[in-house]
């Protein structure tokens, strides 16, 4: 097999430091040269934001943001960064909080100074979201890319334990996925496997002890490698089985990530023994399997679809609708026959076997 | 240990294919929307700089390549861009060559196409040199990065297998050095271990058969990870210790660094446990030591300094020397004493031990 791809390394100055996030964004600012910062952050989060701007003055302030980014606030934001001389956009929050900068980015070329709270992972990818007339659309555009990341693990505590689980699981899911996606390169394996490696590490930290620092600095630096190489990856088999189970029949999203992911690291484990080898390696387990369900043993993972109103008179049609969008080039041949099987095995929550 | 860091992801495009070189920068060349490119090649390369650049139209050419960049051929190539009205540099060959490539970008700010011919790495940093009055001068400019890099692993099928073979192993020298170089930080370690793992599977292949396309690929591939991780980290240890060797007692580089390395990796295997695992599973040995031994026999790397002539009497020097500029973090404290006894085991070619 020859090594061919095509790689596009972004270009993103990446900052780590616990409880640091106020002095980094300010060195930011100042190393940046921006005289007319707008700071957008979620009226929920107007305390973390008021912490993280405290050593750098605020020229304009956005704070209605909610969900999937409609449009109509979004120019209400745009406004403001063109109104005030904004030079700089600096977001305080979750995937939304985000999601508001790069709507600002995407018409203004504005430079984004990201500080996310949770791990959703847009600030470390160019791709835009916005809701109108409830459509929404994405894109890519490589000016919503943030110029700046500061993770600062401290300020990701008040995120529940439970929360932390589940969304670190669905960057788990990313991570693994992205090592047979369509647009699967070594270089963004390499970025996978490490996000494995930290996610493996820091989830179970945090259930042990919630104010663990290595377990929130772990699974955010996780789920920052997940976001890297998922968005150069695009979605392999498990996220469109998973687009499919909550898509169609309203699964929720973090547990059906959960319990669907031992199952397709099962499906494709034999077909794909490179990955799994070093998926293994990364889970410092024997197999990768096993490394995975160790991980959710620990973590408390849920182990059946049935659990969460998907139904064995469903599985048919999932398979069905699933069938046609899982990338052909999935390492292991996809039929009717083992995706039922796959199916069934995740709504009964047998024991997944390789 | 709290996870703090600073980590500039480079912005580059990484385009791999065998054979595929002419084809892919045809492609690029429409892409970035070149009107006027200027090819550098040296003389000595035409043959397969005419080939890569058989679907393109060139409107200037340059091949007065030669070591280190002398500023005088540096301003007849920049002379050439601005009277040609050039808007892409592409270059085809070695460290020389790209290194030519760069001081236009410098001045002009023009855009650069990389096809590496050879190990160098260059293409993959943002560092220039330009030598001017038998004096080298290097520095850092995000201009000089080249804009895409194209590897073809068949255009590397003209360098000798020794020489493959010593500048993987320079290469091997940069991905292990930065698992503790000053700078080291999780993401470059994380290329580090994806370089090792390339290069340790791709030379041995090399010797075995010189037109091994999955060795000369591998190899390849490990030498881009291995500019992207030391550009990252810096100089460690190893590093200082092998200027000094080769800048006061001109051992040849080559040498020098594969002689050396296992006495720095034994060194430093205790005092760093875990980047000593992690070399260790890139090369799928029990131990780093291990692995570095196993590959370093397979390619009849050369095992004492004083075959090179380094003396034993130059032991003392050489020890004052290093020891005030080798890192202060060194994960294991170095002294008179155990570098003078590092120095002397890898001069008499002893078993290094951790």
């Amino acid at each position: 097999m020859t090594l061919t791809f095509a790689h596009d390394t972004l270009g993103q100055r990446i900052l780590f430091g616990s409880g640091q996030a106020a002095q980094l964004l300010a060195d930011e600012v100042t190393r940046l040269g921006s005289q007319r910062v707008m700071l957008i952050a979620a009226t929920y989060e107007a305390e973390i934001a008021d912490k993280v701007t405290s050593d750098i003055s605020i020229a304009g302030r956005f704070d209605d943001v909610v969900q999937h980014v409609p449009i109509e606030k979004a120019e209400l934001a745009r406004a403001m960064a063109v109104a005030e001389g904004i030079d700089l956009v600096v977001c305080v929050g979750g995937g939304s909080t985000t999601g508001f900068a790069k709507a600002v980015a995407m018409t203004t070329g504005i430079p984004i100074v990201a500080v996310p709270t949770t791990y959703a992972g847009s600030e470390a990818t160019p791709v835009w979201g916005l809701t109108q007339a409830a459509r929404k659309t994405t894109g890519i555009d490589p000016r919503v890319l943030p110029t700046t990341v500061i993770y600062d693990a401290s300020l990701t505590y008040s995120l529940p334990v439970e929360m932390s689980v589940a969304s670190g699981l669905n960057a788990l899911a990313h991570c693994i996925d992205s090592m047979w996606a369509p647009k699967a390169d070594p270089i963004n394996q390499a970025f996978a496997v490490e996000g494995i490696r930290a996610l493996a590490q820091g989830l179970p930290l945090i259930v042990t002890d919630p104010g663990s620092e290595e377990g929130r600095e772990k699974s955010l630096y996780g789920a920052y490698l997940s976001a890297v190489s998922f968005g150069s990856a695009g979605s392999g088999i498990h996220h469109k089985i998973c687009h499919v189970l909550g898509g169609t029949f309203n699964t929720p999203h973090a547990q059906t990530h959960a319990t669907v992911l031992p199952y397709v690291l099962a499906f494709n484990s034999s077909a794909a023994p490179e990955a799994e080898r070093r998926i293994a390696q990364a889970f410092d387990a024997p197999t990768a399997l096993a490394g995975l369900q160790e991980l959710r043993a620990k973590l408390d993972a849920p182990t059946a679809l049935k659990d969460f109103g998907f139904h064995e008179s469903d599985i048919a049609e999932a398979v069905s609708i699933a069938l046609p969008i899982i990338p052909a080039d999935n390492p292991r041949a996809v039929t009717t026959e083992n995706l039922t099987a796959l199916l069934y095995a995740a709504w009964s929550g047998s024991t997944p076997t390789v």
